[in-house]
């Protein structure tokens, strides 16, 4: 069974760049987020919603390889799936790659030249940063998730 | 009467720099809140404990004139002063300057070579953001900063 | 004579929030440059190749009033306009407006609930950070440029 | 042997808050860069005199394992180790820890409530991002970080 990918796209921006001429790296555990938020609302929920039942989903480990460096006014696409879900915990892969096109994502597989990859790990608490069950808290959410986790 | 400086160092940061060889632009604005928070810290408070009493401090207005780049690694001294004060608004001055030495701020005038001028104007709000008077909610931090205004 | 206003969307990410629960101000100044980018992009040019033609567009100057913060995840819009042209210098002014639908711009006139207004000023500089005329080095960017300050 | 740590001391700014109210997880990888920034500083060397010497240091895998939270305007400290170095390669250790005081660092191992670790690979590489042998290229450099990689 192959992950179920999910896609948004960014454009460099100015402020991304650095003295090098490239993407200062730290952006692309920025651009993370982003990914996992539109796949999250892809999905029908929203992370803010999330938030506002009281559950929030703070970063416990992160990963990060770079291979190439993105430029300024490149075109990139932010590839997000689950590599593993539970009640407790959720782990996030990345894929960053270059994109000339705005073609929309239809494959399987991502495409494009692979600049980036990552996983996150995260836990679920409460305002309280106390560890919650999600399935206790937000039984839709974890619905939601668990159904493309197994995909 | 003269202004009363207050200053505090920083050396940039390579995150700071974009891909022109200098410092991104929108980071002045940021280093603006590292000189107003040093100010109030070196008064004896903290923002933090304005914070924690319920008293916020959003900007309303910011101007910043870009007069030369500060690069990667330099010393730059952010300069800050009290332009005006009432109890419901506040009015900030900043320069910032390139510093070769550590040396101590002793004089009435900010010193070295000048990148940016700037002021930011505030008004003091409690946590639902409305307006608020700082001499009834803080009276202590409303003297405070009179009596620097006033120098 | 009515300005010609561009305008770009943003969705606000969980970065660009700080701990009042709203956006912290410095990325305003930040989506500025994004609109003026893609301002630029919809002219048919790419501030990109602009820089590879040894064209750099420094800020010398910013203005922004926040009216009302815009908070995590909210749709904003970003609307850029020329508000000055010399062969020289440039300004632009921009409004960032909340929007709640994706509805394309049509009007002549930007909606939506005014958060923040701005502007910025720039000079065209060469590599080593020299003023140059952009009629000179560029002139199809410059007549570009001049024929939306003038609409 | 144990390994020889570095330390720089940081306040956290409003601006790296997120709206949890706690520090936003990408800066710490900032800060991580600030760590070996000041740890090569403080042999003597300065990473800018390196990259004018064109040698570019760009991370190209970051590992990051998150504790607890820090919050605005916690002092925290850096520390800094080399845990690999070769003539292509070097890897950094760090450990983020609230400090609450200033006294510097004097013994062996970090002290300090423990925040985040984490560690950073890199490789050096010409303006071309060709990879290029440091002991070739800066020899003293080299020499120096050699000689605390085994310390």
């Amino acid at each position: 069974m192959s992950k179920r990918w999910y896609c948004c796209d960014i454009r460099v921006r100015y402020a991304e760049t650095d003295q090098m001429g490239v993407v200062y790296h730290t952006n692309y555990l920025n651009w993370f987020e982003w990914g996992r938020t539109e796949m999250i609302r892809e999905l029908g929920m929203s992370y803010r919603e999330l938030e506002s039942k009281g559950v929030l989903l703070p970063v416990t480990r992160a990963e990060i390889d770079f291979a190439k460096p993105a430029r300024y006014d490149d075109r990139v696409r932010i590839y997000t799936a689950i590599e593993e879900l539970s009640r407790l915990r959720i782990r996030f892969l990345y894929e960053v790659r270059r994109q000339d096109t705005s073609s929309p994502f239809m494959g399987n597989e991502p495409e494009g030249e692979l600049l980036v990859t990552g996983r996150t790990e995260h836990v679920w608490v409460n305002r309280e940063f106390r560890p919650v069950r999600l399935d206790r808290e937000v039984p839709e959410a974890y619905r939601l998730l668990e159904s493309i986790a197994e995909a």
